[in-house]
């Protein structure tokens, strides 16, 4: 099942730069590992944001709930979820 | 390049059902061949929602206007456009 | 899967009240039908308002999209989908 | 009689981890209380989010205002009451 | 129980200034049949405004949706409905 | 004249809670000393809300913001202010 | 007391030309009479847009309310009434 | 030529209460020179708020900017700025 | 002096075509000639809307609302003026 | 391309004054230099605000994405972007 979900990052300012890149580093792995596994369908960066929007395909709400919270940038960021399913017009397979 | 829109229809309330449905046969045909054309990348229906979220992939700002303005629905749409670009985390090559 | 489903209806002012009133009563049937088939799990009218909050339990946003798109009473209704998961805090075992 | 109760939480950044665990435990306790005597009936996560959506039955809104300020996480919440009341189309004894 | 309710009466433009002074009319013989019984406690005009803030004091969620629901303007206006508590702060014996 | 004003408490985090008390020891006090003088006619908890919907009865708006700005809570608080007028419909003497 | 007014009109589209003009005329009338009665004190366009910000003068809530409902243009009007106090640092004597 | 200013003032917490009274005490006498010169034509406190509704008349937008910037309290201020020009109705000289 | 001026036009969907036409052709004759004369700098399309953002060089508030209500598609249009002023930061002889 | 850019900035209130004019001095040189290269076409001050109103040019999302996340401000300030594009009456060459 298909959601999109926008991130928005707000870096905590108080933070020493070394802590962030190094919860940052294990964000990336993180996506990654969840692209890797089909889970993570595709991520983008919206232009001059600290935000992107990615497209998630899992079992069920539960499975996203608990993908999301584990993001090492979860405590600082806004999180929108769309719930999404297949486009009558669409002529793609994976477009679901 | 790559660009977000989503589209919400509100259709016209006086419009007789026949006419309404030429027009949403019409935008259907559109949207399919600009899907082959590879200038509609994907297409999703919002759950609940008259309404979906698109990705687009053309040359320049000038190439989606004029594709969005041609949309038979058009006039009955409120359209959103996110400019994208590729996400250092993405692994997908596809992603940009 | 749960979806909590907010609906606020905008009753066509220029519609005659019997076709309005037939309107309302396919709406009660169909409601009816889908609550004796356990997808649509709850509904309360909202103090005040001619909007309700609805429970539905269904297998895919699919499904929550073509059910939502049949209500009789969807023309003229403004739709908010929220996805639930299960709550750890929960000790009811029908919440989820 | 019953509400909806939309609870937003919002974790204090400055507050160390295991203080906040502390209060979360009492927060978890107090609640299943409530829900064992039968006032807060139902609890959903919302995906993705660190939120909540329940429905308390009470006796009045003097109840509800002091089940919910002695919410142990009550200080770093933001909550939306909407007062509810039996749907003409429900036909679960229970909703109501 | 105590409810404050804002009514916005949004006048239909196109309704013949004599169908809308007799539903006025209606609407203020209504009202003040209910404060006669002690359930409109209050209602101030908000000043410039074609709305008023009310305070109702009824036994239910319920009762105070049928009240509204009967207004004679209730097709033309927005409504907010609020649940009051007596304030510990209170020294009037009718705050609640 | 009459004016409702909603008052929102934002309690300051960082701020000890005996000095807070004390705070709202003495806001309770000038807030009964008003209301014994009959300048501040009502006041009523939001129902779940750390906020209050008050009715003022002062000589000018002057008054009223000579009276808001004493308010010992007054720096932690949002408050909106709505001017009143006798409402055609009401029969009540003292709704003015 | 003074009192700052923004009103926003919405020119009927459906109303013909010269009956507009004639509620326009009459509405020049009616604020220039308040002008010299010293209870509108200033009148300004806001640049670009169909409306205006204004200053009255008047004894009370009451009179304003009937002095607003009563321009010609009121039915097509957005409203805001903001009540204004002398500025301690204000050197005119006018400003109150 | 005149400009509508709304200033919010968002009093430092943090501040200690004397450095705050010195800042608003220079505000003062800056905004008490401009006016003497003519410039800050009107002063008027917003009841209940820690905000100010001024108008300003300068020659330019640039001139207006510097006077803003010089604020003493301009770190600590939400300023909105709306340009005013002559109503068609008015009859004041000093409406323009 | 500058302003940037937001242009968001709302075709009157009753309208027949070519009398809106009409009023296309002149908006544009007229907007060329103000182009001409230096009064309207810039004009861009908004990607994906039917929405311009423009750059107007007038004297005066007074002009710029004197250009903008002789605009034909004036009716149709919801517009935002921001006033602009030179950047300390610019180099461009013609950013002021 | 052209994109149109808005920066509103958010000063850090807890930095020492010299350090934050030093990264406004950073900023500058960066912005003047990029308006040499022509990539920042223009740069205008939104009267009354710490805020500009900027007009970009360049190749991609991408290239925009990166010129503004090298902003010495950046982490200060709240970006929105606009894509635009040549408008059918524009009769500057320079306005694509």
């Amino acid at each position: 099942m298909l959601y999109q979900v926008e991130m928005v990052v707000k870096p905590p300012k108080e933070m020493d730069a070394s802590t962030f890149d190094e919860i940052k580093s294990r964000e990336k792995s993180y996506s990654q590992d969840l692209q890797r596994q089909g889970k993570w369908r595709h991520i983008w960066r919206i232009a001059g944001q600290y935000a992107n929007i990615s497209i998630f395909d899992v079992e069920s709400h539960e499975e996203l709930h608990n993908l999301l919270l584990a993001l090492p940038l979860y405590p600082y960021m806004d999180i929108t979820v769309t719930p999404l399913c297949r486009h009558p017009s669409s002529i793609h397979e994976s477009d679901c």
